[in-house]
């Protein structure tokens, strides 16, 4: 057995639990705050057997890896002049993950 | 020295720290939902020798145990009918518990 | 690689994780409350190198050990009588602090 300690932005946690979810893993989450990565992050706990923890980190890797996304900043209101808007890109997403050994694990 | 991580009820959270602070041993709660319980649950920490380990997971097993409990709904008051109320019974509680190894311990 | 979790108290948690990053190391935050330490802890997660260990826990002895305070309280406004404060000492802070082998360690 290991615990998957995983701690993944706030936007990316929900899509990543359901998809944990839809393959018969529980998922616990936890409040957090700071630190690994920018502000606004959650920590989940996953137990899986051990043949399960690739298939769990692919679905992290998926939905929460570091990636880029291009915005195109709304036209402003207030100005008269011609306005070229071009597009910004901004990076989102990314996780932290620790596999953690489990010496015992019950459900009661 | 083990950590032992367990996921409980919210409604079994307060007796199962109680109990295991009655033993001497020391709970810390974190704030957590959904996933491998019903919603409201929370992760309790407790650090405890190996030697120690059987009586914390004795006290978890008892306070925070899935179990049936049967309701008696009450008589609706907006019926003229007669009303034969039955019970219902539902599952409540449940606990997963991770016990972990730990390589050092500090105390500061 | 290795997972510190320290459970401290709030008022040093602040000071603790701005010096665990100012070195470099990452610093996730989770709520928690009671148990280990008086009212008001909070829980983090640093991963770090094995031979990095150290250097996090000096970090942490230096911000967060138990240390006593001397408060003297204030001149009582409603006494006419003559009041000599004497000093009361206090007891704040302390850290649990547990160190725990990681089997396997992803940035997505
Ligand atoms: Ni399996
Ligand atoms: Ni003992
Ligand atoms: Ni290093």
């Amino acid at each position: 057995m290991k615990l998957i300690i995983a701690i993944l932005q706030d936007k990316d946690a929900g899509r990543a639990v359901t998809e944990i979810n839809r393959r018969g893993f529980r998922a616990t989450k936890l409040a957090s705050t700071g630190g690994f990565l920018r502000e606004g992050n959650t920590t989940i706990l996953v137990g899986v057997e051990e043949h399960d923890v690739e298939q769990v980190l692919a679905v992290l890797r998926r939905t929460s890896s570091e990636r880029h996304e291009t915005l195109t900043p709304q036209t402003p209101a207030h100005s008269g002049e011609p306005y070229v808007p071009f597009p910004v890109e901004v990076t989102v997403g990314g996780a932290t993950v620790f596999v953690v050994d489990v010496d015992r694990y019950e459900k009661f």
